[in-house]
């Protein structure tokens, strides 16, 4: 991972139209994110169009935040069309290990082979199936903790998987990278996380997953270390954190990036 | 249209009641929005009571961005009861050009003679029946490029158009106006198209269609280009939005509108 | 009430799991203000799920603002587990006196034994079987007026009742109090009041209900005062109120509480 700039550049002059199948409490902050960072989103979930929708898309993210069966039912119709076309997806598997409803959508999910799988460490393991205290969108366990699962749920999936944290960690279950960007106050405004996979999934379109989810990783949080410098709280974090993602340039996230080896 | 300022005027000192069914990512900004402008919006979709809240309020909306059959039934309900009452609604065609259930929900809505269409230029086109090369919610198409679309579209409906972008085209068929307010970044915050649906509503209320539509629009765009002044991206702009539509005098309204006859 | 700032203390030692069930224009800003007075919000309404996640969670909220069928079933399965374990939930009866729908089912709520319900005058009015204008989520009816009507609620349920309005007036049916913080721009943001119970909740875990719920009208009519200092409208507002809920420590809430037996 040299040039992580790149493929921000390479986002914007594609600025794909971007599908999302997410939560309620995230919809409008995904939305200003995808938008903020030069891509283009769609919130569209209902069984009537799904489909038919998703087939406009260049790229799906799927999050099980506000989940019910109509809406799972709709995630599996997107990802197949996805999947069937060789479009890229994301899936994350927001409190999959809090209830056995989750851990049963999340199966079905996975076996429509998601291109990249994003949570915090908690979520992670739970998805790997093994045992975790998990509670709520929370991450309570540390991202070290879910290196291995990370690791086995790539062997298992075919995706990249993402853990993240205070430090990122993303494999394709060969390779391994840490992504030392972002800031404390970003887990302390709700959906930043689910907002992510906006990015993930239109930095995915065209480009190779393991890089490109690097690089949107490392982007996201770079821009969130410009939104602190002037946050005085979560409030004008969050406002500052948007108006980043709009301007940072792609060599100032080259320079900022902080990716190794893992 | 000499003083589009006198419309504010009168819709702050009325405050109606708005009553909104719109899609999911909307719903918050829409709310801050007509609360800042000076109304009172309410958000009621279900089947349950859509028709019974409907007669309590002075004027509705109605958009189809996240749509299910449930919605689109109660969408139907409210409308007829506001139609049957003489009170004015909104229809906002969200995305119809992208998929054949909103095309089909559309006519259905469309039966229900809206006072006021508002979308951009691809969905106005898609509604009138003409081709057109509309994505999500993107403005593929110039406004130009709609304006016969949205004249023959009021001339088959009864229905004020307004067709919004760099420069909004309104009419009602026989007379045109242009408004030329607005700042670039209003596309780059999601919703704010949705959210001005509710302003148009609230200045609907006693008002006739076609100067009132105008007015709202041009007031809309006064408050972007003063939330502009002092933005630094989408995030800042937001939140200078949302004060601008509060601070703003009819008396600044009327100095800053930029309308003239098509 | 002497010290409500060591309610405040307790309540961010503890950082307990806060399940609400509330609607779809209070979610993402409920979620933010959980989040930024120190606790953890979680949203799940399906109902595959809400049984088995509320036995997770050391509190609930229950806000019928955006209501239908089915989340009505999940309110009543979730509140019935919070019930039966003894833990606290809180209900906001979001215009209650607008519908019959929501009338109905506020009944079934109720029986089910909220620890604390809180709503403005006009709510509080309708849900005592009193008379009331109510219309949306406005209050039009002063709090003066619902006092009587509080007590007498507070006598039928059981629960703490909490009247918001520009002076707050919270009783046990015995004990009152009212709370003489916050600031006018407040009923200017959508869904702070819906927020506010989130906040409520958190401080309910452990503690007794009546100072418990004092003390977090009081610390979010503080922050409030704090964040208008630097506002020029509702956008701004918004993003200090959310800076101010964050910062606060638990001796800026007991100098600034105005707290008065009633």
């Amino acid at each position: 991972m040299e040039d992580t700039g790149l493929y921000l550049r390479h986002m914007r002059e594609t600025a794909p139209l971007v599908h999302n199948i997410t939560n309620y409490v995230a919809m409008n902050i995904m939305a200003n994110v995808v938008l903020a960072a030069g891509a283009s989103p769609a919130m569209v979930h209902a069984r009537e169009e799904v489909g038919e929708f998703a087939g406009l898309a260049q790229a799906l993210t799927v999050n099980i935040g506000t989940l019910d069966s109509d809406w799972a039912d709709a995630m599996e119709t997107a990802a197949r069309v996805m999947s069937g076309q060789g479009r890229p997806w994301v899936l994350d598997p927001v409190g999959v290990g809090a209830t056995s409803f989750r851990q049963d959508v999340c199966a079905r999910l996975l076996d429509l082979r998601p291109d990249v799988i994003r949570g915090n460490a908690s979520e992670i393991l739970a998805l790997a199936g093994v045992a975790s205290t998990g509670r709520g969108a929370d991450a309570a366990d540390p991202v070290e903790a879910a290196e291995a699962a990370a690791r086995e749920l790539s062997h298992q999936t075919g995706a990249v998987v993402a853990v993240s944290g205070p430090v990122d960690y993303i494999t394709d279950g060969a390779v391994a990278y840490r992504v030392r960007n972002g800031h404390a106050l970003m887990p302390r405004i709700t959906a930043l996380g689910c907002s992510l996979n906006g990015v993930i999934a239109a930095f995915l379109v065209g480009q190779p997953a393991l890089p490109a989810t690097v690089a949107a990783l490392a982007y996201y949080g770079v821009a969130g270390e410009r939104a602190a410098q002037a946050a005085q709280g979560p409030g004008s974090f969050q406002v500052g954190f948007l108006d980043a993602l709009h301007a940072l340039t792609p060599e100032e996230v080259t320079a900022g990036a902080r990716v190794e080896a893992a």
